[in-house]
């Protein structure tokens, strides 16, 4: 399977806030903003393996900055790495000011997939190829991410974790 | 005030096609796109304005190709051409096969929508300078559409829409 | 198949306003209202041919007046004329003031529905035959909206168009 | 305040029954048709009294026959018999067969709301006239309702019931 | 079949009063209640017979308090009584205020529902067998408005409700 | 301000997975159970704090196992841990099975939430008293990954992370 470039799996979804999705402060409900960016996460997942996919699982997300009803958000997703079966996608949200048009970043996310086949087996994605320095860098992170998630879950031993090791002495 | 480019209000909405939204044949409702297109167009007018927008009309829209549950769904938006204080919205939506990659065109839409201020009262907008071939033709072709609604509503008499006449003779 | 009159594919969907379908101005969101009217005119549509219907298109459809949240919308749906697998389905919609019960016209539009069988292909539909003064003066500005349907999809010359022509001559 | 006809609060929503509105057995959820009917209901009351109306109870209602998903159903709604600051609201729900046309009963509710002003209090309603004889027959026993409500809720007698015992003696 | 405990099929949902389930006091809507309560009271049902369930019926429903926008409300859920095929199952619907954190009773309902296979033919459910005071008092209560129902469908003639002649005698 | 038991703000939402929720493999979609477990746990933290609640993160989240259409899902918030402002909330998500009624957890998630007044500003909250060996673990586990995200944010150097950096060494 030949590589691809995280441009190859850029998604941007922007749409409205919706009466229906507010909370009690009329600010986007965090649980609302988590669907948006979980449908556009799988469409680039999608994109990058042609395959079904499922959500794995939602690293640290921080709800920096409210989002009020009414305003214009846009969702940008884009493969950061795949590993064997599954691939990280790093998330950011924007937030466009109505009247002077600047948007401001409102917070980050990362989802990891999987790709299934019909029955809902993984089945192998393709290897991706970083082209931009942000890219390079969200790549290089992921392997950390990856380690932690491992360690969190219980599936790897602090000691073997390499990368995220490194980060703390 | 200053003339916009249509890129300046290009909007991408890129979305799943839900189970909510299907119909009896389990492709997308027509109703549910026009829904979706509508909120995409009400982004790109409220880009080119900077005010808020509401619909005016829906021009002809044809839904030439049905769009399966589950479909990667790409609607996208930019002013075509702006009146005192309205604005015509060219509206592109696209179906993307899963497997293949291949997006190809499922229909077209045109809305029209309105400025306003915070009472609800018409507001002026930018003038538009369309750049590329599609984006001057698709401005000339909006004042034969303008002149065909104002005639359709009673509102020209149809020997004074020099643009639409010079069509039928 | 023997020809229907109008009022056998009437339909009446009176329903509230809800919170959820509400833009900034606290007014219907145009694009809610045109799934409403597209749900509406597919009972219709499916009234008149008692089989399977789905949008084809959205003919000029104008908003007139806004619809406030709370308001009581009715929205009355009728075949104007059919074609061989198609429909035109003249929509009105009208808005209830609570205090004095007296109702107005909000809008108009005009969907076109196909009949399908079970596998999604077109299949004929019973005639039409207009009864009252309304119904006939709908049923013939159909024709002319219909060639000029195949006039803007590039699937009549405007020289064909004979009875759209006569409009501007 | 002038008496009026129960034909001046009939109120009609046609809809179809979509995808997100049905249970495993892919018929309409008994909760949402509920809901469906509360709505239309509202719009009785509202017709009625001209005024701002809240559920005030359900009655008895049987879901004797299943709704399938696709299915076009029609709620109708009439004020039955109005009391100081309430009405009693009597439902009608029909299912239509596409291929048939014919139409059957798929059940009876009864609502009762109450008239408020934009404060929440309760205001007076006028009073009902009765004119064919399935309105009558309901005007009737909606007395007999009310007194078993009020028994239901401690609030009467059984013994002070006259029109209630009547029944089972 | 072996006879259960109400508690086996106690149900909790505790969720917000959402800005899309709002009338036009900022309240919570009857209808959506009644959707919420339909949902609780399926999934009682289904815990006491381990089989998909369908709503029946819905007896006296009283909305005697208000729920505002952005409420906490929990929804509880018991099967008071089972008959052959039927269960009858007690709700409790409690608010809850924000800041002293008390709990006070919005409303009670009573729903009905039956176990069904896979093509939707009722079959039996395990008896049960009350344990509290209220368990019980709801237990032996829930014969007379089973009697109720069948006297109101027409099913029973008012004589032969023994338990029900005895509340008015 | 009082300490409070983590049993105080224990929140249980049992509801079904509707087919509007459901991904192309039938299963819940993981943004919904996203939305759902947000609304659970910001009632938990509400009920700890007694205050406005707005979402501020999301920690490592994994969907072990897929949850089918028509399911049972019971979504349990507890407040783990409470710092000056911020609570973080443990939710343990289970599925039951219909026939035999066993209930196996589906995921484990972790979300803070910070208490504001009702302009959106940052309130103090109460600290919390674990009482059983799980409450006492979770607490505990709480300040190492508080201390994580503060890393992950850049606000606090991997070397001061004293908790965390005991994990790796």
């Amino acid at each position: 399977m030949q590589a691809k470039f995280p441009s190859e799996s850029f998604t941007i979804l922007t749409d409205l806030v919706l009466p229906s999705e507010t909370n009690p402060l009329n600010n986007l409900f965090g649980g609302e903003l988590l669907a948006r960016m979980d449908r556009a996460a799988s469409i680039s997942a999608r994109r990058h393996s042609r395959r079904i996919t499922v959500t794995a699982s939602v690293n640290h997300v921080a709800f920096n900055k409210s989002i009020p009803l009414g305003s214009v958000v846009t969702v940008e997703a884009k493969v950061s790495r795949s590993f064997r079966t599954s691939m990280e996608i790093f998330i950011d949200v924007w937030v466009e000011d109505r009247e002077s048009g600047n948007r401001t970043k409102a917070n980050e996310a990362i989802y990891t997939f999987v790709a299934v086949d019909e029955t809902g087996h993984p089945v192998e994605v393709p290897a991706i190829d970083p082209q931009t320095d942000e890219e390079k860098s969200r790549f290089d992170a992921a392997l950390r991410r990856k380690q932690l998630s491992l360690v969190l879950a219980g599936k790897m031993k602090p000691s073997d974790a390499t990368e995220l090791k490194a980060l703390f002495l």
